[in-house]
């Protein structure tokens, strides 16, 4: 499947900027270009070769639109696989939409969002999983998911699939073949070696299905509520640790009424912190409903951090363990870090009452910045980024996520039929299963529909 | 002057894109960026021919950082006369200011605003006003802008100033020879001859400062204040012109206090229209305001329209009578376009009646769009756009108006004191100061605070 027609977008932001870049893409890129590019050197854009810089003027009609660098990559050796044309112009908005206007009304078409890209998977540059990481790379906001998104995008996590894929077909073959030659009853599959691959195949399935918990997190960011009495300082905290002020902080009780979400990057790992509006009991309905929603959201959270106000009388202290074994009787496994804020008002015997009372508790003052970073290396310690420190293969997209989850379940049943003895022709069934799963994810079985979804979400020039 | 520091920004608009170019110069910009980067083809960075491009990877301490094209620019063919790499990266944030923060860990350094082509000025690859013009071209918004700034970055206006200053430089040697062999009373410098050259010199300056008017208004828009009683529908002709709706539309009289203010081009040229409150007598303090507010608009503007509403009385046809004369009383030379709005709502008679009372009077309805056309083509034909057809030299940079306006000065002194038939010393004197504002223009006599002023105007990255 190759296009006939050139396509055109702008590359580059959108915006004022030093220079734009104009990438066009097709079967007459270079043709198209050269019927207005004047070279500053009177050279032939059409015979230059690839990977080429030219210098000139590009001119409509007498008039020159303006002088830009053209770069030329010729078919196989660019990005989408064929002849590209890329056109450096200054960045005014007004030259970038004169020259996109330029190449439309001679025979190029505005792309698509992320034609490139689908271009180049279709042009075998790329397979669906690394057309993937591309996206997934520009969006990239962290260490972590840039690093993932590179790792995905060289090839690593879809080569291991490819190279599985690769020995499972020629077993597959080999059974079918065997069902040709039925009833010479011959074994043309070593069934050892078959077992063992199967093994093999499970065992990297499973590794990979397990490193989607790391890989989502790592993709949207690990979401912690902060849960507390209104007025202890949640407020000031998300400040503290976003050391920004998107939050609303003020001295009246109640003010945090909507959960605030913000995004922090400790470690190279994205966290989302969701100020809640704590879950005191309070005849205020509007209160109540922020109740509600505090609950929910540490229903949807990974980790909680209660939060109190040290400060507080030995009957207030009541109230915070009955809070906190609310939250540990609704979520019993969830990681849930106690701290007592505002130590900066206790003297030593204070804080010594405090400590016994609540042992497990951290103690912190958001106002000077007292254990900030120990919470922020609380929060890192509970998040298993073993698997993203060692370079491991880690899956971060749901539709691989589901595909690997759905070949694990044929090989599962290809494993079961193994020991039952089933025969070839039942276990070549599940086998091509399989096989069809594991071509989901590189894109060797694709439809319209799965592309178009893929790259309508990518940005036009990409 | 040359620097020896390396330096680094981003080209491209800030946000979201398909790729980003980071933009090196310096002695140092080839060797830095081969330190980190590997070409998929194994090939070394430093020995490659200019205006060439490369794949491969950014690679730190084993990480890799992305996906990246190399451009070669060796020196002195690059923009800037240095080296210059520029790499174009995936456009994440993340992944701009990873390779950013890379550059400057070793030895590169943020450039200054402008500072690419201020190395281009000093290295000789532009002159001053060239390398004003790069500011405008990126500045410009419409056809008109664009030609002055691309006429002007291509060196027409400079090459012709640079000329005159080398026939004038070498009347003013041959002047002042003959100061050395006074006592012999001989004469290097043709006087006919330097006559004629001075009458053309004073022939283009004259012509250039004239030019200042109409680069004026093609780099800023000209101004057209919209006059008229409320309710007549300003705000309405305004968005039919501008075929949008930024301004309030209302049917409370007295709408529009505030002066809304939108730019149109129309044939290529800006025109900033002006909403006004009008000019209606009242005792309203606000409206008083308003009033005074529509005077001070007036005056600034170039062009003026009055609007009225066709479906009047004729009591209130002397009333807009009465408002027509005070605006030609305040300003008799400036031009003004009287207009009827909603003649939709007229039969013929009262439209016959209209035209005899005020006979000067453009019949338009800016609901239904008659008329629209017409009043564009009015506007257009008020500016005096001659100079931009014919493809002259427009001179829009005030520095340069400046400087001309001196040059001119001294010029016409040094035709004085030739018609006086001054000594060659005193001659001298004034040829000496008409050269240095020459010089000034095309950057031959610069300091360092003018070139500070100059480039902190540009982006960076520029």
């Amino acid at each position: 499947m190759t296009y006939d027609d050139t396509i055109i977008a702008l590359a580059t932001p959108s915006g004022a900027g030093a220079i734009a870049v104009l990438r066009i893409s097709g079967p007459e890129a270079i043709t198209i270009c050269s019927r207005f590019f004047k070279s500053i050197h009177k050279k032939d854009l059409e015979v230059q070769p690839t990977h080429t810089i030219h210098l000139g003027h590009l001119i409509n009609e007498g008039k020159v639109l303006d002088e830009v660098l053209v770069s030329i990559f010729k078919n196989p050796q660019s990005y989408t696989g064929e002849d590209v044309i890329e056109i450096s112009c200054h960045g005014s908005h007004f030259i970038q939409q004169e020259i996109i206007q330029l190449f439309l009304r001679n025979s190029c078409r505005i792309a698509n969002p992320g034609e490139f890209t689908l271009r180049a998977f279709l042009n075998g540059k790329l397979d669906l999983s690394q057309a993937e990481a591309v996206a997934d790379l520009i969006a990239s906001e962290n260490e972590a998911s840039h690093q993932v998104a590179i790792q995905q995008m060289r090839g690593g996590f879809s080569n291991e699939i490819k190279a599985l894929r690769d020995e499972l077909l020629n077993f597959a073959s080999l059974i079918e073949l065997e069902l040709d030659f039925a009833e010479e009853d011959v074994e043309f599959a070593n069934r050892d070696q078959f077992k063992n691959l199967i093994t093999r195949i499970t065992k990297v399935l499973k590794h990979l299905i397990d490193s989607f918990a790391v890989g989502n997190v790592i993709k949207n960011g690990i979401p912690v509520a902060i849960v507390g009495e209104p007025n202890v300082g949640k407020s000031t905290l998300l400040n503290a640790l976003l050391n920004e002020d998107k939050a609303i902080v003020s001295d009246i009780a109640g003010t945090t009424r909507d959960a605030i979400e913000d995004e922090l990057t400790i470690g190279g790992i994205g966290f989302r912190f969701i100020d809640t509006a704590g879950i005191r009991d309070t005849q205020d309905v509007i209160e109540s409903i922020g109740i509600k929603k505090t609950f929910e959201k540490i229903d949807q959270s990974q980790v909680v951090i209660y939060l109190f106000d040290a400060e507080i009388s030995i009957s207030n202290l009541g109230i915070v363990l009955i809070e906190i074994e609310k939250i540990k009787n609704r979520h019993p496994q969830k990681p849930l870090i106690i701290i007592a804020n505002k130590i900066d008002k206790l003297d030593d015997i204070q804080l010594a009452n405090l400590t016994t009372h609540i042992p497990a508790t951290s103690l912190l003052s958001a106002k000077t910045g007292f254990g900030v970073e120990q919470l922020t290396d609380k929060l890192l310690s509970l998040i298993n980024t073993g698997a993203l420190r060692n370079n491991e293969t880690i899956v971060t997209n749901s539709r691989h996520y589901d595909a690997l989850l759905k070949a694990l379940e044929e090989i599962q049943k290809v494993q079961q039929g193994m020991d039952d003895n089933l025969s070839g022709d039942l276990l070549a069934i599940d086998i091509r299963q399989a096989l069809y799963h594991f071509g989901e994810i590189t894109g060797e079985i694709t439809s319209d529909d799965l592309l178009g979804n893929i790259f309508a979400n990518f940005c036009i020039g990409k």
